[in-house]
């Protein structure tokens, strides 16, 4: 294995660790030394990549787009916003480690003293969502009067809220179905009919469109990455 | 002053002295001295009420419903919800302690050890959003095929996480306006059209139907309470 390659699988075992530590006990309850030993790396290995608790998580944080595959064009722009808020929903409900402790770090107040900037995931996913809606427009989905902005800001912030209800009523067992839920009454706001009519809203695109996305990112990888 | 009207009191200045501590710091780091100090009450009279601070958290968890004054009865249900959302985003947006210490504590998972039940105070507003559903439905006022239960838990969950994010994004200045918009889209799902041409989403509904809550909520109060 080259040197940098192992690198790379290092930096990401530290992160998952740190992603499921700060999923479990949240960032102030978190410690460097309770993540080193999920990660079974050295300290030496940890401190080479991450100089602090803060910077592994805000590491996490920035991760938090990426960790979800990209998922393949749709002809239609809202099917790929809805599909990718279908995956997003499945990767919490299944667990992914990453995604969880990320989301964790986002929705959690903490203290002005933590110096986490949470806002980094949020504008990442507001800024995503304002491009879908803007492709939409531009393909003719949207109904006049829809503001971008505004739109955008609602999708994500209204994600954020029904994951967290989720979480609390069901440990995430019914999120995949609440969040089409949600999405088909949002959609219906901000859609043409005949875009409406033709939108796919069933939960199980979730871990279909998952699997879809996966694959495909492993085809456009370079070979020897996974 | 009567004995029981004292008591009253001093439940009352630690309850709002726990939701501001919790507010600030979370409940991990809430400390029953920062409290006590905060209420200027002693330690006796803390202990008389609350056994602990799982007690004092979960009193601030309990009081979230009855922390927003009761909106007067509108002729259009939707309008009732509508109005109750726009209130609870305008308290929330001025800064009462109450509803913000008990919201920080309902949306933070915590620890699985702290032992609070945070789905107490969601469990009430699904059950109060399922009463005005269920109102607006035998009003005529909901689009046929609307699903009460799953309607008033994304009401619930979208709202969460809309505070959550105007919180994050501009420390809920724009928090009422944000919910206006979600109540717009969210309404457009749900109201018969000849409804939704009636609802008014303007943001300034919220400060205006909180003062005339509370003082209709002043002329039913048995005199000498308040």
């Amino acid at each position: 294995m080259a040197q940098q390659e192992r690198a790379v699988r290092t930096r990401r075992a530290i992160l998952t660790a740190a992603g499921e530590v700060f999923d479990e006990v949240g960032y102030e309850a978190a410690t460097i030394s309770a993540i080193l030993h999920r990660a079974e790396v050295t300290k030496g290995a940890l401190y080479f990549h991450f100089s602090s608790k803060e910077e592994l998580a805000q590491a996490v944080l920035a991760q938090q787009l990426s960790s979800v595959p990209v998922v393949p064009a749709r002809e239609l722009a809202l099917q790929r916003g809805l599909d990718e808020a279908l995956v997003l929903a499945h990767m919490l409900a299944v667990g992914d480690p990453m995604v969880r402790g990320s989301v964790r770090l986002t929705v959690e107040q903490g203290s002005p003293q933590d110096g986490l900037d949470r806002r980094v995931p949020m504008q990442g996913w507001i800024e995503h969502n304002m491009d879908i809606l803007s492709a939409a427009r531009a393909n003719g989905e949207l109904l006049p009067g829809v503001d971008v902005a505004a739109a955008a800001r609602m999708f994500v912030g209204a994600f954020t809220g029904v994951q967290i209800l989720s979480k609390l009523m069901t440990g995430r067992a019914d999120l995949v179905e609440r969040v089409a839920d949600l999405q088909r009454h949002l959609m219906a706001g901000v859609a043409v009919p005949a875009v409406l009519v033709q939108l796919d809203f069933s939960p199980g695109r979730g871990a279909q469109v998952y699997e879809e996305a996966r694959q495909a990112g492993r085809e456009s990888e370079p070979a020897g990455v996974e």
